[in-house]
């Protein structure tokens, strides 16, 4: 039997607040019967659609607030004004054991700045990063950091490569997962120095997990690598580019359905096909940006999340609660660390 | 009548050799009555399909040499040991003005060193940049660079804002060209100091475009503006991502139209659409890689292209030539330093 697990859910955030993280809450507590909630936000606006889920309302706490963190608020501005929000008070339910994980679709940089100062960073990782999973022509692919840090050094790559890969073997139950480094080019002498120095270091590592080497951004939707490694200017880049090329291909599939009858008469017998291509497509189903090496599970939905979208944002949560991630990532980087310092002492690296 | 124009082909680049070099002219030359070309390479390997085009033939030379630099080469033993090889001396060619433009299909690196050195940077031009044109939702954009510099300042992001908005007017026929630069989101405190610096800059700067100000990945294929400035790390991957994410959503198409007996009738249905589509779409429309910001015409066509693919990059180089942009961006640049100077200036600043 799964044992329960509490997600907080900052009810407000987002485009349309209650009406879809509190409905997203309900679509997933159908998958998910092990699921608890608290929810963090004004009680009037979240009641209407609790009350339309009963089951939800059963498994569920209202805790009420006022505040909200707004999308324009700078993170400097909601860390010094926002501790009554319904973000802060979802991520301090974590912070004290409350709950197991907290989902928000609000404001990134404060949901990030706030989860940094609340949760803290998991000893040894000096900037947790935002991972999330794509799909690929072998499946799918975690990349990570998609723009919590847009200035990496060497050694932030590394540990991106750890907590990917952790993902990876965890989540995923892929024993020993490939890693890349995203490049401009696959021979050696390419990129700049901080990429450079973190595939020697990956290199010459022994990690949990495959040093595959430099991979370019077309080996991303080929799912050249299980994990993808790079700062988060580029990630986030990379990610809105994916997007972006998708939906134009969309668009001009439409576009070529609508040139001409026969096209029309084509795209009519294809219907049911064309509608489960799109289904796998469907950035819905790939939403939540899980926040890797916190000392807490903290995932960020897209502020425009539907309720499909969010209840996909609280089923990443709920998986990585299951899979122990943040108790296993720990144990992990500490073994890492000391078969590092073991291998660079004089003695234990005799042989 | 449009003057003539001598290309200067290094037929000895790319993975197919001659076999596409050759080929490519000539389909090329059906459409651009007015070019002229000089072919650099072994002679006995560019004859036979010299001979297969006696149109060709009339208005080409062959320059033999037996040296190529090879895909492997670094840069810089490329510059070494390459001052006889097929792409050298077609460079050669053109900073002593016997050609117009060169183009390879050949070594990116190699290519960008010898240029570099041979043609020299325009006046005031720091770095050239690698620019190329993609199919938008609303028509097409250029974006640089896409990897001549894997490390920019601003100072480079505003010469590279400068180098494609002269294009987007003189080749593109577009009055005031819109500039947009790639960020992680479009608010004034996002990225790096890179990038809010060039903002600053081009914000405040009389220049022959219109500063959009902070686009994103998705704004690439949404054709947001009519020119993209990134550095050349970022603009690389970008450009990797879009073509792997539309061959994957090619792919998923392809499967669709399989997954049943009704999807298999309707894309016989569509057919032609499908087709149209893929042309659409279709990278070797695209291709060639302009190398912006030399004193002389360079045109990168990719490594694999195939003799219509190398047609497309002959155009590219000929649209340069034809357009004169080289003398005219070194005006537009001259003019815009006399600009700035006057205006930073006591006295000319006062009004």
């Amino acid at each position: 039997m799964t044992r329960s697990c509490t997600l907080a859910i900052d009810a407000m955030g987002g485009d349309l607040g209650p009406k879809a993280t509190v409905a997203g809450a309900a679509m997933c507590l159908k998958e998910h019967a092990h699921l608890k909630f608290l929810i963090f936000g004004r009680e009037k606006d979240i009641m209407p659609f609790l009350s339309a889920h009963p089951e939800l309302k059963k498994v569920s706490e209202i805790i009420h607030t006022d505040s909200v963190v707004a999308s324009s608020d700078k993170p400097s501005q909601a860390l010094r004004t926002g501790r009554s929000s319904s973000m802060w008070m979802a991520i301090e339910a974590v912070a004290e054991g409350r709950a197991d994980a907290i989902i928000s679709s609000g404001n990134t940089g404060a949901l990030m700045a706030m989860a940094k100062l609340c949760l803290r960073s998991l000893p040894e990782i000096r900037r947790p990063a935002i991972a999330s999973v794509f799909p690929t022509k072998k499946g799918e692919t975690i990349m990570l950091d998609l723009g919590a840090n847009t200035v990496c050094d060497s050694d932030n790559l590394v540990q991106f490569a750890l907590l990917g890969s952790i993902f990876a073997r965890l989540v995923k139950n892929i024993p020993r997962p490939t890693v890349g480094l995203l490049n401009v080019g696959t021979e050696e002498m390419k990129g700049n120095d901080q990429v450079r120095v973190a595939g020697e270091i990956l290199r010459d590592m022994n990690f949990p997990g495959l040093y595959y080497g430099y991979i370019e951004g077309t080996d991303i939707p080929a799912g050249t690598t299980d994990v993808v490694v790079t700062d988060g200017f580029t990630g986030n880049v990379a990610l809105k580019v994916a997007e972006g090329t998708s939906e134009l291909i969309g668009h001009f599939v439409k576009d070529a359905f609508r040139s001409s009858l026969m096209a029309f008469l084509g795209g009519l017998f294809a219907w049911g096909a064309m509608k489960k291509l799109k289904q796998r497509v469907d950035p819905r189903f790939y939403n939540g940006g899980m926040f890797l090496g916190l000392n807490g599970i903290c995932v960020k939905s897209h502020g425009s999340s539907d309720a499909y979208g969010f209840s996909r944002a609280l089923k990443v949560a709920a998986d990585l609660v299951d899979n122990d991630y943040n108790m296993k990532v720990a144990a992990e980087i500490k073994a890492q660390q000391e078969r590092e310092t073991l291998s660079a002492s004089p003695v234990g690296g005799l042989d």
